[in-house]
C-alpha cells in the first residue's frame, strides 16, 4: 500500500499558534459529535481537505458517498479554523477513521501541517468506556506534560491512571509528544452504545475553557433533552408491555476502554 | 506492497481533449460489457497496457492467464482511443479490478496519462443494483458539477441520490473531481446477477449521446434477443415440469448497491 | 510492507547470455526438485543470495532455520549459473516463494541481474496438476514467441490450451514477456500430491535439451525406481491387510490447475 | 503500510565496540525478562526510543498506553547501554515485538545504529521451548560462526541442531549474519507457559560471562524463591482439595519451538 496522501488546502487559515483539536469518529462518537457542534454553532467552513487511501469507506471499501443533490465525495478529514476564541485552535474531523496501517503516517502530515502555523498544543477528544452510571458526565483527561495536569484539575477532569487510547486519537497523543508539543487527551465518559452527545457536552465544556471560547450551548442541550424524553417514553412502552421483566441488568464492571 | 506499476505504451493515441472512459468488471458487468462491445463494433486495439502487483486473477493469486494459442498474459488493463466521435475518448477496460489498496495509485496514473492527452471529462461506467423490475433498464447518474446534471436530465438520466459507489469506478469519480475534471458516473439499473447486457446498452446508448457517437446496435440487440428467448425457454422448461410451484418470491426490497 | 530485498552477491557468475531458469517450489516441487538435481548434478555453489522481507518461514513466520551444526540462515533465493552446457543458465532456486505481496518485485529485481548478463531466454519450471493418469510424464508448455512453440513441439512438449499459472512461476512469464524477453514455461504433469520425481525428471530431459546440456540421470533414475517399489511394498501390505476393500476411487476429472 | 519509523537519540552512548544485545518480549518472556533485570540491576537508563508504525499495542491496535500519573507513551523500543562489562553492549527491549512487516526495516535500522559504534557482535536472547523436565534450566545456541561454537560450549550451553527461531529475535541474527557480524542467540529452555524468571536467569548468567559483567543475581534469586513458594502452595491447597485427582498429564513431547 503506498502512501497515497494528498492535502488539498482550499485557502489559507488565518490561525496564530493554534492548538489543534482532534474529533475523528470513535467511542461514542464523542470527538466527533463535540467538534461537529463547534462547527455549526460557529459556522465554520473548511479550509483544507486530506484524501488518502487510507480513508475508506465505512464498509471498508474505497469508493465514494453519493449526496442527495446527486454529487458525491471520497471520504476525506476536514480542517476548520475557529478564530473566535482566545487560543486558535485547528479543528479535525471527518466520517471515518484512518485505516489503521495509515495512522502514524496521516496524523504526521496533519502535524506537520498545523506546525507550520505555530501550533503549539494538541488536543485529541473521544470516548472513555464505563458501565458506571456516576461516572457519565465526568470527562477524563491524560497528558504529556505536569504543567497541563493542574490546568486539567482545575477545569473537574479527572486524571485518567490506566488503560489505553486507541486509534487515531492515541496517535497523535503520541506523536504531538514526541514533537515535544503539549498534549492532553479529553475522554468523555460513555456506555459508548450509541453517539453520546450528553459526554460530548462535558468534553465540550472543557474544551471551549481551554481555548477561552464563548459558546452557546442552547441548542445542544435541547437537543439532549428531547433525547432524552424520547428514551424516557421508550422505556415507559415497554414497561407497560411487560410489567413483571426483572430490572434491567447491570453491565458487568468490565475495565474501561478507551478511543 | 510496495507501488509496482507499469505503463506500456503500445504506440501514440491520437486523441485530442478526450473523455475518459472507465469501463472495468463490477455488478452486472455492465461497464466492462459497454465498453467492450464499443471495442469490437469499432474494432479498436489498445494504445497501452498497464501491468501492476495491483492486478491479481480472478482467484486472487498472481500469475498469468493462458491462452489458446500457448501464449499467455498477465493481468492488465488496457487503453483504448475511440476517435470516431465529436467527444475524443480513451476507454480503460480489464479482466480485473484493482485490489483494494492499489486503486488510488492505479488510478492517479490512468488520469495523469489522460490529462497528457488534454482529458476534460470522466465518465466512469457501472451497475445499480435493484430488485425492483419496473427500474431496469435505467440509468442512474452522479455528476460533481451542476452543468453536467442538466445534460444528464435530458438524456433521460436519474439522478441518484443516496448510497455509494464503491471500487475503481468510485475512485476514478473522486480523484477526478479532486483534479477538478468535470465527473460523471452512469450506472445501469441491473439484477446483478449475470453479466447484464441490457443495462450495458442502455448505459452504451447515454454515453454515446455524450461522445456524439454514431454507433450500431444491431448486434447487442440480437444478443440480447438471443438471451431473452433461452431464458424463457428455461422457464417454460422449468413450469411445466414443475407446474404448481408458487410465483418466484420477489426479492425483498433491500437499499440499492452500486459498483 | 516496505520492499526490503537485498541482493548478496558472493562472486560474479561466468555466463554469457544465459537462460534465466527458475525452479521454485510449487505443485509437486517439480521445478525445485528438476533445478535442485542439476545443482547436485553438476555440483553447483551459488553465485548469489537474496534476502528479502518476502521471503518467510514455511509457516509464515519471519526467523530463521536452524541447520544440523548449529549455524542458521534466512530464508533466501539461490542463484547458481551453469556453463557447462551450450547455452548458459543461471538457476534460480530456494525452499520458499515469495510471499504474493513481493513478487513482482523480487522477480523484477532478479530479471534486472540476469539482463545485466545478457539473459535472452526465460525459462519457468513447475507443475501441471492432473489427475488423468495418461498425462503422468508429460510436459506441458506455454510460451509467449511462437518461434518457441515449434521448438517446443520438437521435443515433444505438449501445448497449454487454457488455465493460470500462478505464483513466481507465473510471474517471471509474465515480467519476462513483459520485457520482451522469450519465455517459455515447461509444466511437469502430476498429481501433486507429494514431491514429484518423475515429473521433475521429464521436465529436467526437456530443460537439458533446450540448454544443449549432458546430464547423467542415473541418479535421478535410481531414486525414481526405489520411490516406486517402496510405494509398491505399502500397495502389497495394504491389499493383503484388507483384501475385500473396493479399487481405489480415482480422483475426479476436475479442471488441472498450474504452478 | 508505509516505513514510518524514528530513532530518537536521547544522548550519546559511551560504548565502544559493543556487543548488540536483543531482549523483546517473546517465549516465556525469557529475553525481556534477562534485559529487564539488568537494566533494573545496573539502573540504566535509556539513550534512544524508536518509534514505528510497526510497533503497536499488544492487542493488535494503534495508540498509546496511559501510566499511573496521567502521562502516556506509544509502544515502543528502546535502547540501553552498558559500560560496566569488559565488553561493552547495547541493549534493545521494548514492551512489543515489531509487527511481521516490520521487523526487517526495524531490526535493520538498530543494527545499523549499532555499527556506527563498531558493534562487533549481536546477542539475541529468548526461549526455547520444552516440555522435557530436565531440560528447564538449560541455555541452547545457535551460533554463525565456528569460533563461537567453542565459546558457547565452555560456557556450558548447548548447540542447537533443528528447528526455526521466529520473531525479531531470528531476523537480528539472520540479518546480523548476513552483515557478517558474529552472532549468537541464547534460548532459554521454557515450558513457555508464564514469564520465565529460572529461564531468563540461566540465559543471563551466559551472557554476563560474554561480556565480562559482574552482576548480582541476590534480588532475582529472591524473586525466584518467592515464586517457587507461591506455586508450591497453590498445589498443596489443590492437592488438599481434590486428594484422588489423577497426577498431572505431562504435556506430549512435541518438538521444540524458539522464539
Amino acid at each position: 500500500m503506498p502512501a497515497w496522501v494528498k492535502i488539498n488546502m482550499l485557502r489559507e487559515p488565518k490561525v496564530s499558534r493554534p492548538a489543534l483539536v482532534q474529533g475523528l469518529p470513535g467511542l461514542g462518537f464523542v470527538g466527533k459529535l463535540a467538534v461537529g457542534y463547534l462547527i455549526d454553532e460557529l459556522n465554520l467552513k473548511p479550509f483544507a481537505e486530506i484524501y488518502s487511501s487510507y480513508l475508506v469507506l465505512p464498509d471498508g471499501n474505497t469508493g465514494v458517498q453519493i449526496r442527495e443533490d446527486g454529487t458525491y465525495y471520497l471520504p476525506r478529514i476536514e480542517l476548520y479554523e475557529v478564530t473566535q476564541s482566545k487560543k486558535h485552535a485547528i479543528l479535525i474531523t471527518g466520517e471515518v477513521q484512518p485505516t489503521i496501517h495509515g495512522q502514524y503516517e496521516l496524523v504526521s502530515q496533519i502535524l506537520d501541517l498545523a506546525q507550520r502555523y505555530g501550533c503549539d498544543l494538541v488536543i485529541a477528544l473521544g470516548g472513555f468506556q464505563t458501565p458506571v452510571e456516576r461516572e457519565l458526565g465526568k470527562v477524563y483527561g491524560v497528558f504529556n506534560n505536569h504543567n497541563l495536569e493542574s490546568t486539567l484539575k482545575s477545569l473537574g477532569v479527572e486524571i485518567t491512571r490506566s488503560g489505553a487510547i486507541t486509534g487515531a486519537c492515541g496517535v497523535i497523543l503520541g506523536l504531538g509528544n514526541q514533537r515535544s508539543l503539549p498534549s492532553i487527551g479529553l475522554l468523555g465518559a460513555t456506555r459508548g452504545e450509541y453517539p453520546d452527545m450528553e459526554a460530548a457536552r462535558s468534553v465540550l465544556k472543557v474544551l471551549t475553557k481551554i481555548l477561552g471560547l464563548e459558546l452557546n450551548f442552547a441548542r445542544l442541550d435541547k437537543q439532549i433533552a428531547e433525547l432524552k424524553s424520547r428514551l424516557e417514553a421508550i422505556r415507559r412502552i415497554q414497561a407497560e408491555a411487560f410489567p413483571r421483566m426483572p430490572p434491567e441488568r447491570k453491565p458487568s464492571d468490565k475495565s474501561p476502554f478507551y478511543i
